[in-house]
This record gives structure tokens, sequence and C-alpha cells, in this order.
């Protein structure tokens, strides 16, 4: 059997820059949109241009993608030709293959929040989208409240929609804006609307998980016919979140009847890359990753419960509905049994650090993890850390240098122009093999400006080495990631530094202290000693 | 017509201590059982006696509920009677009304996972119920891994449930324990199960999120005939979690075609206590509550573009499809790049500023947040600096001091008894009605520890603000927030600042700086000025 091939419309650069604390920057979405296009998607929608100044910033220098790039605007208003529109003009200019616009499918918010005639609305839609086919770009609809509206007047609703698609949209939205339609609803509405003559292949599902139903609510839809879904990484999106495209995707991929039945344009080798997608969007958000997230949480494959745990070293497929490598996510079994030692042996030997099953420093390092962690440490991502840590329990941990004192000065004043300048400084003084160095940094940004302490004390601290200076010369910080947290009952401030160097290596370290000066300052010592390590005779 | 009674049964407690990170103490789960019975559930399961040392302590002295207490464990092992079988008689002997066993109903992990026949399966089942209803105890059967079961050998896992209802269990609850069935197959397996002589009004549902479709496979099983639900609150649970009750409740109540087919022990009243549940929860737990949380998230009733914000203040029903305070939440539109006029007028009337529609500098606002939003400021979350930006463009914001200039310092050196030990110290030159202030502070914890630079500067800027200082000496420092982010084209440090007095206010400022203490220290100054402009006279 022949399966029907889903399309998938990425909407996490606008629908999900609606995400309460999230504002993108041009630079973020450009990050942003290799990682969607990574996997394999049909459509990316980048965003509103003429909306806002990021937005018109990233559409001046669109990303170059295998997904169609799409920009989203709204309908032409009343009164003005499409052509003529100031505000959709700068969305067709964007000159982007595909264009979405959104406008009313609800006869209520036609008269209620446009204040036009529900005619008026429906000659808006068609002379928008002839408009576009006219220009020769694929147009979507995004039917707002299209549910609410079906169920209030759903020959209007009908009406709405067909005038787009009559006009040659390509793909007709249908969008639960307010996120409140169940998924026995969306299907029934689904099926009506390929019944009144827009064939499935040209029906797109828009849900949102205001009662958490959004991936359901999707797949009700495909199941009734619908061969577009529209979604974000991740979930983001206003209010509660759009549609997770992260937990659709290996849903009709792996997951019976949708495999099947459906083709998507993610390869199992993309799938691979799924959980990697995922927390690189979180990196660049600095949000914390949902460990509960399906398929690419921290926890969707760790096995807590004893039965469980014990059942899964039988039989792996005893309790988990999926194979984890399939989305790149692994097993996680508690460290204290047996399995977790393995764990544990596992990642040493990632590092290159080969133990054997009975040596006792693995107890020991197990330990150490978890009084560690106690303290607000986290090893999941800072692996040079981690690495340190056990090679101290195991005794092959080199002393390179000593750190004896630092001290780092943050002054703001007025400079000999009257402007108020900030000024960062640091002194830090090592003993390398009986000598003592003694090294003082100013901050200074590529255009001059004080870049702050942290700064100031990486550069003092990578000045002068003796004779390892030249093994870190080729070190450079690469991100710098900060979040408070708990260590015991106080809050702590937990830092982590990526570092690179020239033959591409890229580690990350970790370090935790009520004082954040002090925190980043031990991850940047790690940051060095995993590094000696590495090219240090 | 008349609606049927759905029960709810809270797993919080047993399944929902499987979540990652979570340890509950005793003192915990009588804290939580609380929260729950206050909502109206009709059971709480409290964990397994026997099990581990706080089971049995909670046990020992069990909470005093409304909801039937209910006691976990597992059907009695083979080779014994169900007397003497050592793991089930902690679990009897709790005295709980009700207790849930959990048993095999599929055939791979009877042979596999057991080692045992499947015939002894059955028997075994059927012989702790007996031994259940014998002593007059309620019964329910959790039938571990039923799809996946009835999907492997339907007419065994039918011989299971049915063993355990003819035994005596009130309630046979279908699990789906790895979380991998998907709701169209829970539709129709529920079908069977009822079909095959277990009345709906037995038959109850337990289901897994691995795959985002936990709350929609519950609502699925109920539509099916299923009569109880359980769940956890906010979702905790083993790997991805259990269905959430938490949002199940309200849309059972509140959504059609549940709410008025379906009724449940909890009461309009109680429901208004389900946002404040949820957060007492997240506080015992000491989790961040999630945001984008349906229903009682704090990004739930968020309107952040300005398409939405304009509609919501001509009619709120146009973008929520309940009303927020139905669940003792509230709407929030917050300020964005996407903000619209009336969005910043709605805004701004919270902060008691009214603003005619026609003020000139309502563009001039906008302009100047999108400015600061292109450098990497947020005033998502911030809303004292935004009604501060806002009052320097209304020309309505007095200058009550100013900074002439700081100085902090971080020393780490060697105490007295040879140990590192960091210290900061902060300066700060205010001046205050032509008078300068000159200040310095240390930064120390409860405990004597260094608490950092920015803790510093706050103790140095707080300490004498001449006439002004009699009003911000009731103000604290209660959250500190750091993001890297971009401002144009480099990377700058974004924090943001919780303070509260000792009135109960609480609000948020916004600091942007490639400096990560400079950024902090305008925070700070916001801060201040907030309180001064409430406070001052």
């Amino acid at each position: 059997m022949s399966r029907d091939r889903i399309s998938l419309f990425d909407t996490t650069l606008r629908d999900g820059a609606q995400t309460q604390g999230v504002q993108f920057s041009a630079s973020e979405k450009h990050q942003i949109s290799d990682v969607l296009d990574g996997l394999g998607l049909d459509y990316i929608e980048g965003g509103w241009p003429g909306a806002n100044p990021t937005d018109t910033a990233f559409f001046a220098k669109p990303p170059k993608t295998q997904a169609t790039f799409t920009a989203f605007g709204m309908t032409k208003r009343s009164g003005r030709s499409a052509e003529n529109d100031d505000v959709l003009a700068p969305v067709v200019n964007a000159g982007t293959a595909a264009v979405c616009l959104v406008g009313k499918a609800h006869d209520f918010h036609v008269t209620t929040a446009l204040g036009i005639t529900l005619d008026e609305n429906v000659a808006n839609i068609a002379a928008s989208f002839a408009h576009l086919s006219g220009l020769g770009r694929e147009g979507l609809f995004d039917a707002e409240h299209f549910f609410d509206g079906y169920k209030s007047n759903a020959d209007y609703s009908l009406q709405c929609i067909h005038a787009a698609y009559d006009a040659g949209a390509r793909w007709i939205v249908l969008c639960d804006t307010n996120g409140g339609t169940l998924p026995d609803e969306i299907s029934r509405i689904v099926t009506d609307v390929i019944a009144s003559g827009i064939p499935g292949s040209h029906v797109a599902i828009h849900t949102h998980n205001d009662t958490e139903n959004a991936v359901a609510g999707s797949l009700a839809a495909v199941m009734a016919g619908a061969r577009q879904i529209q979604g974000t990484l991740n979930g983001l999106g206003e209010r509660c979140g759009n549609a997770n495209l992260t937990t659709l995707i290996p849903t009709l991929m792996l997951k019976e009847p949708y495999a099947s039945m459906f083709e998507t344009g993610v390869t199992p080798e993309a799938l691979k890359g799924l959980r990697r997608a995922s927390r690189m969007l979180d990196d660049i958000l600095n949000r914390v990753p949902a460990k509960q997230a399906p398929y690419v949480g921290a926890s969707a494959f760790a096995h807590k419960s004893g039965l469980h745990a014990s059942a899964i070293a039988k039989d792996p497929s005893t309790y988990e509905h999926v194979d984890p490598a399939a989305v790149g996510n692994s097993r996680i079994v508690p460290m204290s049994n047996q399995a977790g030692q393995s764990n544990l042996r596992a990642r040493l030997a990632d590092a290159g650090i080969d133990v054997a099953a009975d040596n006792p420093a693995l107890a020991r390092i197990i330990k150490r993890i978890k009084e560690k962690e106690a303290q607000g440490f986290s090893y999941d991502s800072a692996q040079a850390s981690f690495e340190l840590l056990a090679r101290q329990e195991l005794k092959i941990m080199p002393r390179f240098f000593e750190v004896k004192r630092y001290r780092v000065t943050v002054e703001r004043r007025k400079n000999k122009y009257g402007e108020m300048m900030s000024l960062s400084e640091a002194v830090v003084v090592t003993k390398v093999g009986g000598k003592r160095f003694l090294n003082v940094s100013e901050s200074r940004g590529p255009d001059g400006s004080d870049q702050g302490p942290v700064n100031a004390l990486s550069r003092a601290l990578s000045k002068d080495l003796g004779p390892y200076q030249k093994i870190i010369d080729d070190m450079r910080l690469v991100d710098f990631k900060v979040r408070i947290t708990n260590g015991g009952t106080e809050a702590v401030t937990r830092v982590i530094i990526d570092s690179e160097d020239a033959q591409g290596r890229m580690w990350s370290t970790v370090g935790v202290s009520p004082n954040i000066v002090d925190a980043s300052f031990d991850a940047l010592v790690d940051a060095i000693n995993w590094k000696l390590i590495r090219d240090a005779d």
C-alpha cells in the first residue's frame, strides 16, 4: 500500500515567537532555521516582515533552506486593494516562495474584531490570494478561529476558506486559534471540510495546547484526511504552545497505524538528530530542557521503578514503546544499581578512559556525582567536568597548575568626556612547576567596550601559564550559560562554559557557587585542565 | 439528561513518586494529600506500604481524607497463598478502605518478566481479589500493559481482568504502562472490554504521556464508556508522566460535550483552587512551575500577539476558550515586539497610568521598546522596567537619585587557616537632592559565605539613600535570572530581578549589558525607582 505524504510546516520562528519570555534576535532565527532545516521539514515560516525590526532584518537576509521558506502576514484590509495595502506589501516584497496569510473565518470575529461586513471579509480573502497567485507565489490561508467559526456559522466559515481556495491558495490551514477544540470535534469538522469540496491534500491543521490536546488534535485531523500539520519545535507558542512537532514527527514515523499509512520528509537518519535539535533550541533560548518531554526528554526513557528496571534488563521492549536510539535519545537506569555502573563505564569509555567492571572507584564516582548534583552541579552537558571528577577518583588527574588567588574589579564611572563607562580588570596569580605567574587583564570587546568580569578573568588566567601557554593559546570561549538553581536549601549560580580549540574540539565545563564570578572561574579552570589533558605531553 | 459520574483517582503519591528527581518525604506526602483532598477527588493512592521506609511511615500515620485513601501493592506471587504473601501482607495490613493491586495482563510479560505459566498468573489474580473481598476491602486491579497485552493476545488479557472482576474487584484499571497506545486504539479496546461483560461503571483508565496523548487517551476512554480516570497533579509520573488531572478536571467540567455528559466530585468552587493546588505541589517539590501548563500555567491566558491583545480588549471570549477565573488563573497582556497600541494602553492602565488613545507618546514608547528589545531587553516579565520607560516618554518619571559611580571587587585567596575563600565588596556613590552618599558593603549570606558581586552592589546601593532610605528598607531581592542573549550582533547578558516589599508587592526589572555586573546594577536601580514611585510622596 502506498503511503500518503504528510507535509510538515514549522512555525517556531513565527507562532513560537509568541511564547512568553521568548524574544528571538535575527541571528538566533538563523541558528534555529538551520536546526529546523536539518530535520527535513517541508516549510519553515520565518516571521512577519514589516511587523518588527527583527523580522524585517531576518527577511532582508533570509536563510538558505531546503524547506520552503515562508513569510507570514495578514489578508488585505478593507478600503484598499491588495496591491496597495502597506501591511501586505512588505510580506509580499520579502520575496519568499510561499506566503501564509491569516484571515478571519468566524462571523463573530469579522463583525466584532474587524468591524466589517461578512461579505467584505470574503472579498478581502479572495483578493489577497488572487494577488499572490498573480505573482506566482504559493499561498497558505491561515483560517483563524476556523473551528469556533464553524460551530457558530458553518456556511460562513466554509465560504471564507473556499474563497481562498478558489483564488489559488495551495493550503487551507484550519486553525484552532484559542486551543479550545477537542480532537473528536476536529475530526468531525475536518471531515465536513473535505466533504465540502476542498481535497484533504490541500487541508492543513494548526492546533494549540490549551487542553493538552494539540498533538491528539493534529493526529485526529490527519486521520480525517488533512495532509499538512503545522507546529513548533518543543511545542513553543502563544499561551500553552502550538502542536509539538518534536512529538508529532516520531509518532508519525514510528507508531502505528501512522507509520504504515503516511510518510514525511524526515528520514530515519534525520530522526536520530531529533533529541539534539530539541536541545539546541533550548540552548539557543537558554531554556531548561523539559525532562519529561515525550521521546526527547532526559526522563523519556528513564526507568526509576525497580520493577521496571529489572524487567528492562531482561528485555527493553517490556517498558519502552519505541527504541530510544531512533530519536537520538538513550535509556537511563538509576546509577545506584548494576545497570547504573555499566552506564558510567560507557560514559568513561567515551572519554577514552577504560575502567574494569570491578574497580571500586566506580562506586566512589557515583557517590561524588550525587553529592555534587545535590549542590547544584549538572554533568548532563558538562562532559569535560565529569571527566575531570572521574579522573580525580581514579587518581589519573595530573596537577598542571595551581591558582593561588584572583581579584576582579568592575567599575562604572564618568570618562573624560563625562560619559558613564564601565571597566573590568582581573588579576590572577597561578603557580606552575614551582614558579609564580602574576597576570593582569582588562576586558575589551572588538569595539573596545567592556565585556565584564568573567571575560577579564578568562584573559588573565590564560595570559601566561608558563610552559603550558602555547597549548592553550588556541582555546576560545564560545558560550557561557548561567542558571540560578538550588544547592541544598540555598539558591546558587550554575555556570556552564563551552570552549573550542583550533582542532575543532568542543567541550563544556561547569562551576557552581552562590557567587557568579567564582562559579565562572571554576568552569574556566576546568576548561583549561581538560585541554591540557588532551594536549600536554 | 442526567449526567454520568466520573470517578477521579489520584496517584501523585505513588506513580507520581516515580518522577525523576522527585523524592517525597512522609511529611511532604501529608502536605500533598491535603492539597489533593481539598480538590474533591474520589481516591488518593498514598504509596506502597512495605516497599520503602517512607511509605511504611506514611501508612503507619495515614492522612485523614474525604477521598478514599488507597494502598498500592501487587497481586500475590506464585507458590504461596494470598494470606501468606509477605509482600502483600503489609499492603493489606495498612488497613485502607481501598487497595489497588497491580498484576500482569500481557502474556509476554507473564512468561518473560514473571517466568510463570499463563494459568498460574490468572489464579494469582483471582486469589488476591478473593482475599481482599473476604476482608471487606474495595479492590482495584491495575491491569499492567493491558493494551499491549490485548493487541498481543486479546483472549488472555480479558481472562486476566475477568478473573479480578469475578473475584470482586470494584474497578478494573486498564493501564497503558509504557505510554505507547494512541487514543483511537484506547477507544476501540475499551469498547471491546465493556462488550466482553465488564460494565463501564467498573472500568478505569490509566495512561502515560509518552506520545503526549495521556489526556486525549483518558478522554477517549471515557467517551468509550470508562468511568474512572487515574492521573496525577501536574502530570507527575514515571518517564514522561501520567495523565495530568490538572488538565483533565477543568476539561471534564468546563468543556463540551463532557460538561453536559458527566459530573465529578469537584465543585465549581473547588475548581477555583486548581491553580493554587498546582502551585502548592510545585512549591512543596521546589519545582519551577510550567508556564505553558494548560489552564493553570502563568502563560495559559497570556496574550502576547498584538492582534490577539486588541481583540481581547474588545471581548475576552475572542481568544480564551474558558474563563481564567474558573480555575483561579488570570489574564496577562504582556508587552512585546508585536504589541499594538491598545495592548500598550491596557498595560499602562494596569500600572495605574491612563493615557488617551491619541497621545503621541504611545508611538514613542513602542518605538523605544522595539529599540531596547533589539538590544536584548525583554519586557514580557519585567513590567516594572516597562513602566519606568513609559514614564520617561510620558515625562512623568521623577528623578529621585543619581548614581555617580560604583566599584565592585571579587577576591579569592587563602584565609588565615589556609582555606580558599571568596569575598565581594562594593562601593556605590549616589547623589540625592544635591548631597553625595558614599556607601560600601560586603556580601554575606546567612551562614557568612560570600554571595557574590550583585549581592554586594545591592547592599551598598540600598544602604543609605538619604531621605528615601526608610521607603526602601522593606525591599527584598527574591530572584535573579540571567540569560545570555544577542543584542544586535554581539552576545549580551540580560538580567531580570524580582523584588518584593513588606506590603506584599512583587515587581520585576531588567538590565542588559555585555558586562553581567552592569546589567544587574541597572536592574537594581530600576527596582528601587519603581518602589520610590509607589511610596515616595
